[in-house]
């Protein structure tokens, strides 16, 4: 647990850059499903360990802890992905959060408010499924704010950042990269699956119809927010296997390099023990 | 999804009486380790479907979530079934909150103040690792609770529980019993590894040396506490594969109950799919 990763060749390789990836490639790792599911299955190990490690040291005063936070079109997979990465953790080491449109209550706060609210705990994983980067994203796409807006918030939205790696929080930032074409299969699959219904938002082919200007407003999003203490990463996600193990191995990474620490403890361990041999069965 | 239970043999089987079950027996379901943990593994597929029925019916305006309250002395094995049972379901359908001995900003409010801040939302299994039990509990056996107070916290936890059945919310309380025999078996063991270290507590010898008094007072919580819509269930804890399949069986026999409902779609699936159809790819 203590020991430092010896590199970060997941990160490395899907940190944001000039172009993104094609959406159903495989830059980095396994290129084909049986060996993902594989290794992703090796992850599991890997990464319920490390989170443990993050956790005791949480319980033992420590106050880092790692924020996930997932954009992307619809059913670009963000569910999926708490359901399939995140579920291989221990739920008392994890902090889900959705966050919708806001509603009027919410409106009446700065964007940050709600956001503030549901950081994650020292020791914790959070997850943001979807961000305040929707602040910007979707005003921006219907027209709602204005030039000098949007920068007053890509700066208070890096000052919010920078005082979350100040305080301890690691951002791991990954947009789930699909393709139009993927996004009109799983619309459809969504539509003839009685049991998906639930998931599907007419709104969606609205925010569809957009798509041009979205792509726009993400890539603005990562040429102004991507900074050296909380990068964005791109994750091809047309392939669902392949964004689980992506997001499994970039949040290993990151907690490979935090090397979580075990607490001391606070006691002496021999006289604990002697003390326990002294201890009858009460009752 | 829609059809209900047949019955709740798990629930009624153990359901608190007056004589509480031995802390090794296996008063109903599997009596050995293979049977129960291959019950486990069948209970995971329904459990996780039943949650994402209730996750669904939340979504589509729900109101309905499920509290699971767990109790029991240290190393009963509280956070074991965190673990390997709520980590059987979809991280996003969660919450999970433990509560530890009040901080000095938290004794200024009411007792139940830090529990209501948190309640699952409507659609969501909430987890409480200790609760306002604890509120009841340990004042009482420290001596710092008049017979009084403790009458008028009866009556305030009931009042609270009524309220949340009222609001939607099923209460399933849970005391892990194990016994003191065990106890120092667990406790030896994370003294004895130093990756448990960090779960072990001093203080843990001063409660263990309060066994008696502890066992009363959950007797007397039994008896005040345990109504028709929040009753106590006391599942046997020293063998932990039985523990995680008894509490994942209260689990799904309380959400079967429940019959949770995909939402009816506040759309036209027909004209959803060809509005689809005409979509083209944009950009």
């Amino acid at each position: 647990m203590a020991k430092k990763d010896k590199g970060s060749p997941v990160r490395d390789a899907l940190r944001v850059g000039a172009e993104l990836p094609d959406p159903g490639s495989t830059p980095v790792g396994p290129g084909k499903k049986p060996k993902a599911v594989a290794k992703l299955d090796d992850a599991a190990a890997r990464l319920s360990s490390l989170q443990e490690a993050l956790y005791a040291e949480g319980v033992g005063g420590g106050r880092r802890n790692v924020l996930l936070v997932l954009q992307g079109m619809d059913t670009s997979g963000k569910g999926g992905t708490v359901s399939h990465v995140l579920g291989l953790v221990n739920p008392m080491g994890v902090r889900y959060a959705g966050f919708k449109a806001p509603t009027p209550a919410e409106r009446r706060h700065h964007y940050l408010w709600r956001i503030r609210k549901q950081l994650p705990v020292p020791g914790q994983i959070g997850v943001f499924d979807r961000s305040h980067y929707e602040d910007i994203l979707v005003p921006r796409v219907t027209g709602l704010l204005t030039a000098a807006e949007r920068r007053r918030r890509y700066s208070e939205i890096n000052a919010f950042e920078r005082e979350l790696a100040d305080a301890g929080t690691t951002v791991v930032k990954v947009f789930l990269h699909i393709s139009p074409e993927e996004q009109l299969d799983r619309l459809r699959a969504r539509l003839q699956t009685p049991e998906k219904h639930w998931k599907y938002n007419p709104g969606d082919l609205d925010a569809r119809s957009h798509w041009p200007a979205y792509q726009e407003a993400y890539a603005d999003i990562f040429k102004k927010t991507s900074t050296a203490h909380a990068p964005w990463h791109v994750v091809p996600a047309d392939r669902k296997w392949y964004r689980n193990w992506a997001v499994a191995e970039l949040l290993i990474e990151t907690l490979a390099e935090l090397a979580p620490r075990f607490p001391e403890p606070g006691f002496d361990v021999d006289t604990e023990l002697a003390k326990l041999k002294g201890v009858g069965v009460p009752g």
